[in-house]
C-alpha cells in the first residue's frame, strides 16, 4: 500500500465530508438504545491518524459518541493478553453468517458464540475478563487501555446512556443466560452485563478513536500494546467478523479490517500505514454505519488503501 | 510487506517440505469422488511463484492434482468479466457460516447463494457464464484462462476424475435443482452441472497453479487479465469464503486471502509481492488441506507475508 | 362420538355447501403446477361414506380433482404393507414444523425425512415400493388399491398433470437427490420421481375419495385392506403430519385425523363411523384447501364428530 | 372406543406393573434439576380415574412426584379461561419440531413460541395469567383449580424443588428475556419465571393426577371445569404438542392425547372413558418417560382404548 501525503489526505477527508453532508440517505438510527435513538443523524464525522499520532479530520471530528460494539476490539485485545489461547475454548473464530444478536447458534454449537464480535461472543469475552473480579476493576482496566492507546486521558464513559442500554438489554441477558446454561459463563449474569453495557458505553471522538486504534497498525511510532503476531489476528477477526452479516460486503467494498458500533461508528485499520474512525449515526440494514461505510469505501478508493493489492 | 529474497525463500520451502515429510497426522483424503479417494497422502508440493513469472518450490510440485474448488477463482473471474455487478443478483458476497455444500440457506434465502465459493454459489456462476453456450465453449474459455494465467498450454481438464465425479454429484444436483426450482439457474440442470464437474477436473501441478495465481497479486510483471479494482475484489471474496466455514481460522493463521480444493490445493495470494500454491490431499474437519493449511501458516510467519499488518 | 342419521347429515351437508358457496375469501389456487393453475376456484364438493359404502353429498361431489398428496396415505399404506416396520429406517413419524417441501431437514437429520407425509417423505416411501420394479407396476398396484377401496374401476391417473408436474418437478428433484447423496434413495432419480408425479397425479371426485377413505375407518362393512392396529397408526400420522405445519391448527379446529393434497381435496377419518371428502381449490397459507379447512370444522361442529372428547 | 370393566382394567395394571418392574432399561432421570436428580428409578405407578373419580390403580400409584410440565395442562385451561382466544396472539398452536427448551424458533418466529407445551410457549401463558397480579395468587388459583378437578385438597407445592429449579433456570431465563426483547413478555422476567418454576414443582401421586385429568375425559361424572368445545381443543393440543420431538411417537404407539413431565409423569386422557396418570422417573431420548410411554402402549392395547380408530 502506497504513502499518502498529509496534503492529500486531507483533501480527500474534506472531499468524502462534503459529499456525506449531502446524502440523502443517511440510513436509520438504532431504535433500541433509547439514549441513542434521539441522536441527530446528520452529524458525519471522519479522522485518520497516522503512526506518528498525528491525525487529518473532517466534520463532526470532536464530537463525542458511543463506540458501543467497537470496543469489542479492546476488550478482545485485553482478553487475550490476559488468557492468551486459552480464550478459543471459549469462543470461536468464525464469521456467523447471522445477524449480531442472534441467539441460533449458541443452540446448535453448545453455548460457544462463533466469534468474539457478534453480542454473545463480546460477553464471553468480558466474562473471561470479569474472572471473578469487580466490574470496575475490569472497566479500570479498560479506560486506561484506550487511554493509553489514544494517549488521551479525557475518554470515559456515559453512564448515562449505560443506564439507559441496561433497562433494554433483554436479548443480551438472553444470550448471557443461554451461555449460563451452557457452562460458559462463570459470573452471575447480572456482573457480566453490567460490564457489558458500560464498556458499549465509552464515548470517543473520531479524532480520539482514530488515534486509539494506531496500537493495531503495526509501524513505528505506534504504541505497542499488543505483540505484532497478535495484531495480525486481531485484524484478522475484524475483517472476518468485524461487520456481523455485513462483513463480506465491507472486505468487498473497502478492503481493511474494520469494527462497527451501533452507534454509528466503524474503526478502520490499514496495516503499516493509518488508523481510521468514521462515524455517522445512522445505520444499514446490517446494523453497520451507512454513510461511515460509504466514506471508508471513497476514502480507500481514493488513497489506494486495501489489503487486497 | 517485506520482499523476500530468493535465497531465503528456497530454503524456507524446502525447511517446510521437510516438517511437512514427517507429519503424522496427515488428514483425511476425501472419499466421495472414486477417482481422488485412492491417492497417495504422503505427497506434498509447494511453489511460491513471484510477479516475474519465476518459481520457487519444494516436494512434489510437479505433480498434477486436481484442482477442484480452487477452479472457483477463475470462474469467478470469468463470469466478472462477462456480466460485471450484474453477477450478484444471482450470488451473494457473505460467508455462509456453513459447510461447502449445505443447502439449507438456499431454503432460507430463495435460492440465493451466500458467495460465489460455496458449491451452490459457484454453480451458479457457472450456470451464468453457460448463458446458452455449449459446456465446450465454456470449458474452452476456462483453460484459455488459466494457460495464459499461468503461461503454460499443456493444462488440461482430466476426464477420467470429471466422469467419476458426475457419476456422484447427487449433492450438486440437489442444489442445481433448488436454484432451479427457484429461478436461479438457467440452464438445463444436466449442462450446468456437466459444466461444473469438468471445470472442477482441471489438473495442475503446484508451479502451474501458482505461477497461474499470479493473475491476483497485482504487481507489475503479472499478466492483466482482471483490473486492479477486481483483483482487490477477488481476493477480498476469497478471505472471506475460500475455505468455507474455516474460512475465519485461514484468515486467523495464514493470513492471506487464499481458496482451497477438496483435492487437496490451495492458491494463497500476497497482494504486490507473490503466488502460493500448496498441495497436499489429506484434509481437516472443514474440507480444506491440512498440511497446506499448517505449511501456508509456516511461511507466513516465516517471511513475514500477512494483509494484516 | 354419536352416530348421525342419514337426514341431518344431508342436512348438514347441504347447509354447509350453501355456506361455502358464498364465501368471499376462497384461499389461492396453487399456481407451480400449470395444468392446476387455471382451475376455477368457485368449486366445492363434499361426501361422507358411511361404513357400509352409501354417500351423502353436496356441491360438486361428482366433479373430478387432482388428489395430489392425498395419495400419500395409499401409497402409505401399501408399503407398511410390503415392508413393515422396515420402513421406518428411511423415514421418520413426527411432525416437522416446517413447509411441506422443505429440505433444511434432509440436511440435518441424515436425509431422513421427518415423516411419511412431507414430500421429501413420501419421495422416500414410493422409493421403498419401487424397489427396482417399474413405475407402471407401482402404479397399478396402487390403482388397485384405490380402485379396490373405492369400489370404483374408473378411478385414473391424469397423464396430462403428471405431464405437467414433471416439467416443473425441480424442488422434488432436488429433495430426491439430496436423499439419494445420503443413501436414502434406492432407485434412479428420475424414475422415483416419475413414479411421484403420475401418483399424485390420481383422480378421484369426492364421492370417490369418501369411499376410497373407509379403509382407515374401522368399523363393519368397511373394506379391510389393513390390519385394525396399522389403521390407527396411518390415522395417527395423518392427525399429527398430515397438513404440514397447518396439522396443529387442523387438529385444533376439526379434531379428525385427515391428509391434505395441493389440488384443494382433504380426506378425513371418522374413526368408526365414516369417511370425509371435500374438495375446494382455493388453498390457505400452509398450502391446505381453505374452504375444505372451514366446511371440516363446520361439520365436525354440527355432528359432533372429534376423536378428541 | 369400547368400554373396559373394572376387573378386567385392575387385571391388565397389574400385569403392565409386573412387566415394568423386570424393564432393565429404565431409562434416564433428568439430571439438571437437583433435587430431582437423586430420585429412585426403579419407581413405576400407574392409575386409571374412571368419569365416576373411582380409580384402579398398580404399583408406586400413592408415592407423590413432581409433575412438571404436566402443569402446562392446567396452566393452559385457566388461561383459556381467563383469556380465551386472545392467548393465541402470544402462543401459537403447531409442533415445533424441536426439543422442549429450544430457543430456535423464538428467534425465527419473532418471539411467539410454537405451542403452550413447549417451555416458551408455556412460560408465555404463565405470564399471560400472571398479567400484574402477584405469583402467589396465580399459585393459589392454580392449586385450587387442580384440587378441585382431583377432589383432593391436600395436593400441594414442593418448595424445596421449586428452589432448586429456580437455581439452575439459566435456560428458562433466556427464553423468558428473549420473549421480553421481542415484546412477548409482560411481566418481570423474575416474577414469570418465579411463577414457572413453582407450577412445575406442584407434587400429585398417579391416583390424584388420574382424578385430576378427569376434566378432560368429558363424560357425565367428570368435574366440570371447561367447555366440551375446550375440551376437545385442548386434547387436541396434547395429542400434537403433548411429548415434544416425541409426539409423533407417542401418538403412533399409544394413540391418546397426553402431556409428559421431566419428573416421569405422564397424563393421558381417553376421551368419554377415562383418564390415565403413570410415572417413572427414567426419562427416553425425548425427555419423556421410557417406561410410562411403554406402560400405555400396553394399556391402549390391551383395552383397544385409541382416539384412532
Amino acid at each position: 500500500m502506497e504513502a499518502v501525503s498529509r496534503a492529500d489526505l486531507a483533501q480527500i477527508l474534506a472531499e468524502i465530508e462534503h459529499r456525506m453532508r449531502l446524502a440523502e440517505d443517511r440510513g436509520t438510527v438504532a431504535g433500541y438504545i433509547p439514549q441513542l435513538a434521539g441522536i441527530d443523524p446528520a452529524q458525519f464525522g471522519i479522522s485518520v491518524a497516522l503512526p506518528d499520532g498525528t491525525a487529518c479530520s473532517a466534520g463532526d471530528a470532536a464530537t463525542p459518541f458511543s463506540i458501543q460494539s467497537i470496543s469489542k476490539v479492546f476488550t478482545l485485545a485485553i482478553a487475550l493478553g490476559r488468557l492468551g489461547d486459552q480464550l478459543w475454548s471459549r469462543v470461536g473464530r468464525e464469521p456467523s453468517g447471522l445477524a449480531f444478536n442472534s441467539i441460533l447458534q449458541l443452540e446448535q454449537e453448545n453455548g460457544i458464540p462463533r466469534n468474539p464480535f457478534v453480542n454473545a461472543g463480546a460477553i464471553a469475552v468480558t466474562d473471561a475478563i470479569l474472572a471473578g473480579h469487580q466490574p470496575r476493576e475490569v472497566l479500570g482496566e479498560l479506560l486506561r487501555f484506550i487511554r493509553l492507546a489514544a494517549g488521551d486521558d479525557a475518554i470515559h464513559i456515559n453512564r448515562a446512556v449505560a443506564a439507559s442500554e441496561q433497562a433494554t438489554a433483554h436479548r443480551n441477558i438472553a444470550l448471557a443466560e443461554f451461555m449460563a446454561a451452557m457452562g460458559n459463563l462463570r459470573n452471575p449474569t447480572a456482573l457480566t452485563i453490567g460490564t457489558y453495557v458500560h464498556q458499549c458505553a465509552v464515548e470517543m471522538t473520531t479524532d480520539q478513536l482514530a488515534r486509539a486504534g494506531r496500537f493495531l497498525v503495526n509501524a513505528p511510532g505506534c504504541p505497542r500494546l499488543v505483540s505484532p503476531a497478535r495484531i495480525r489476528r486481531i485484524n484478522a477477526l475484524m475483517m472476518m467478523c468485524g461487520h456481523y452479516d455485513g462483513s463480506g460486503e465491507f472486505a468487498y467494498r473497502v478492503g481493511l479490517p474494520g469494527k462497527s458500533g451501533v452507534g454509528g461508528g466503524i474503526l478502520a485499520v490499514v496495516p503499516g500505514r493509518a488508523s481510521i474512525a468514521v462515524w455517522s449515526p445512522g445505520l444499514n440494514a446490517s446494523g453497520n454505519s451507512k454513510l461511515g461505510t460509504e466514506a471508508l469505501e471513497h476514502l480507500a478508493r481514493a488513497t489506494g488503501w486495501s489489503v487486497f493489492g
